[in-house]
């Protein structure tokens, strides 16, 4: 059921990258996995990694370096893949943000993307499967991403703060209904009529919603990044915790990009911002 | 003369991609630096970091997660390509293991071959700009690389300990006059004469030296690594290395393969001896 495309020794755990059939895709999908140390002595707390537009399973961990903290803190890391690969949808590898490389972790209605386009439900299926296969401690699972997976880690544990306990983002396209990336995405998958779109969208989730993360929800901003302005709305984002009396640690650093170094800067915080959470 | 090609901030310091024209190589080069918080109050140590086959100035710059430490203890990180681009020499790209991406950090003395490949002398061009132009200190450089790089620093170490204060590597290919790839590379860049050879070889470099690196060299290799057995060789250099007195830590760690998850579990550790070298 799981096949081991490879596997790397890695701070005294291990790198695997699997590939499965999914169920929910209906092709085979591939993800990563990085085991820490601990896990060898029972189950561990993980944390699910969304990777952003263009990235695959492998993008997280080579660029990161998150398995350092990861191995000292006993937690295992999970990235899948960003889209369904070789569905051969018509149209879905013209551009790089709507399509292969950019599936924005929602299940699509519209006919034509439907059948395969179906993330968000397979991410799921994808947890279930590891909960099942790997020493996870299904009780401990949180979810952090970037930009489109800080999207969908936002509003995914937005849905099920029941199965996340613990959430954060590098640079979430945080108000997806209301930017160019976004719309272009809904329309695509979910169609024009916008009231369908809220369900997927971490700032409409927020507003409706009841500090469902009392213990905070962590999100950094790099301040340099060109995509802040036209993409990211996390002001959007930081109104509806307010109005939801969400606690929010929004941290906006000078200088800072929208790439892995930005990332690889701050992983570590939020490694062990998980883990206090999901230790609690 | 120095064109920044992008620049990310990292861990407090910037991530620079540079390009330039380079005199030895006839051809426009790239090379990328970390520079750490530190070199804005002054001239800090630096450390060239040369890669291995298929790899570019990019590579350990994603993958090694070495950024954290170099910023932590004020080490600047140079990181050149793999060989000439663009130099049309014909059959250049037919093979991942000679020509380009593998200029093996000699300078080829075969006709077809002499006008490029003149990566040896081109670190020195290299370093010789970055002292002009960046905030290093010239007394305190070190060199350390992979596999091909590690052969790489390592001759290039033991042909100049005035210049290269410190040294390591990670599976370096430590006698290449002995192993496939290095027989391919050296016929082909320097003829089938290997009495040329000597020079480019760690292991025949050590065994004529006196103890030049008195703090000691340090190597690390997984048992784990496919390209060992044929291609490595680390005991040769390790007997070379008694024979010169010269003190060695080779550290075999069991499991661990030939790529980056193996070089970032132990980056730090090559970091830190470096620095300590450099600040005695």
């Amino acid at each position: 059921m799981l096949e081991i495309v490879s596997e790397h020794a890695c701070f005294g755990g291990v790198q695997r990258f699997y590939r499965h059939d999914a169920r929910e895709i209906g092709l085979p999908m591939r993800f990563s996995v990085f085991i820490p140390p601990q896990a060898e002595h029972g189950p561990v707390p993980a944390l699910f990694y969304l990777a952003g537009l263009t990235c695959t399973e492998e993008t997280f961990m080579i660029k990161a370096g998150a398995q350092r903290v990861a191995a000292e803190l006993g937690l295992m890391l999970i990235t899948p893949d960003t889209s369904p690969r070789g569905a051969h949808v018509e149209g879905e590898s013209e551009s790089w943000d709507f399509g292969v490389g950019a599936g924005f972790y929602l299940d699509a209605t519209e006919a034509k993307w439907s059948k395969h386009y179906r993330m968000y439900s397979y991410i799921h299926e994808l947890r279930e499967l590891v909960e099942k296969e790997l020493p996870v401690d299904a009780q401990r699972i949180g979810i952090f991403g970037h930009s489109m997976g800080g999207h969908g880690a936002l509003t995914m544990a937005l849905k099920r703060p029941d199965v996340f306990r613990s959430v954060s983002a590098f640079a979430p396209i945080a108000a997806p209904s209301q930017c160019p990336w976004g719309k272009k995405a809904f329309t695509g998958y979910l169609g024009a009529d916008t009231t369908a779109w809220a369900q997927y969208d971490a700032t409409a989730l927020m507003t409706q919603a009841h500090a469902p993360f009392p213990a905070g929800i962590l999100i950094d901003q790099g301040l340099g990044d060109k995509f802040l302005a036209e993409q990211l709305y996390p002001e959007a984002f930081e109104a509806a915790c307010v109005t939801a009396a969400q606690p929010l640690t929004l941290r906006r650093h000078a200088g800072y990009d929208h790439g892995y170094y930005f990332i690889s800067t701050f992983v570590e915080d939020h490694l062990r911002f998980h883990a206090k959470n999901l230790a609690a």
